[in-house]
């Protein structure tokens, strides 16, 4: 994929970590932010809306779609595919707009391994006791259930030495604060720059080169 | 250098980008950061402190520590000496305080080839025309030496390709809020956090990891 003006941002975290509210906070303030929409075969739950939350689509379009290479990571899972495509992600990247895929470590690495750039992130608990309580927190759940996510949760945690950034969400305000500014902050790398500020570059570096 | 939980920040720009006052600001409001204090063999200047503004020495002390090799970098300028002491540093670092050296791209390609991890920022102008306005502005500089730093500003912008990180000093606020929040974002680095939150990481990740 070449270079473009927009950051790829991989989040991920373990359920309960608080990942979609801290991701949301930052969608409904910057206009130039946006959550990539996974395509998925499984059937749409009430309240979801094709293009919104996901492209719903067949399982031979998935299929083909696959063969097309169409997508950066795919995942099946139960049954049910899921995938990111690269082509609508590039759009957005191209038009200067920071986009962030909600994804778990395996499709991190499938991301990593064909993006050059991304930037990784990822969100924990304060403490396994927390952690805990946030999973129990929703009183319809039994305790295997409970005990199956406290699993899930735990392995994907053993990956966050994968990713560049990572914040622990004790204090919302703050985790928020500090996802805002990672963010933010690569707008400032110097490929970045390169691509928003190229005439203003142009001028001083060419300049300066002489 | 070990692995230590301050960060270590490259800060280059040319003269009249900006910088000090950037860097001044920040220091003002985080006490856990510091701007690293050179040694010098030139004289002090009316104002200055020993051990504020510089650590002023004698030509065979300067010597002898470069000799022992005591400087991350260092630099004769006109037959007087300037460098960056190491042991300063690396104490603030373990301490956790985030260090600013405040010197040129020589000083900077040097300090990058001795210490992993550091973190360049360039500063720039918004355009020559601003440069040029700026470096004029102080009413006692003669034509000649404004050509002169012009010449040295832009030999100076033409390696700032070789930092981290690129902040354009248009507006004074944008830009400090632009400094700060790739300081304060570097914290949430893992190899950060690693240290900061060695605790909590260990209970999370190595529990985790069963």
């Amino acid at each position: 994929m070449q270079q473009l003006s927009g950051n790829l941002f991989i989040i991920s975290a373990p359920s309960g970590a608080g990942k979609s509210t801290l991701i949301q906070a930052l969608l409904k303030r910057y206009s130039d932010m946006r959550l990539s929409v996974s395509h998925t075969t499984r059937a749409p739950r009430a309240g979801e809306q094709d293009g919104v939350h996901y492209h719903f689509t067949t399982i031979p379009d998935f299929q083909q779609r696959i063969a097309n290479g169409e997508f950066l990571e795919s995942a099946e899972v139960f049954g049910n595919y899921y995938g990111t495509s690269a082509q609508a992600i590039r759009e957005l990247l191209s038009q200067g707009i920071d986009v962030f895929l909600d994804i778990d470590w395996q499709g991190a690495q499938q991301i990593r391994a064909k993006v050059a750039g991304t930037i990784g992130i990822f969100i924990l608990p304060p403490s396994l006791d927390a952690l805990q309580q946030r999973l129990t927190h929703r009183a319809t759940d039994s305790a295997e259930v409970i005990a199956k996510r406290m699993a899930q949760a735990q392995s994907e945690m053993s990956h966050a030495f994968e990713y560049d950034y990572l914040i622990i969400n004790d204090q919302l305000e703050q985790a928020y604060n500090e996802l805002e500014r990672i963010v933010l902050a690569q707008r400032n790398r110097f490929s970045s720059q390169a691509h928003r500020q190229q005439a203003l570059l142009e001028q001083l570096l060419a300049k300066a080169a002489k």
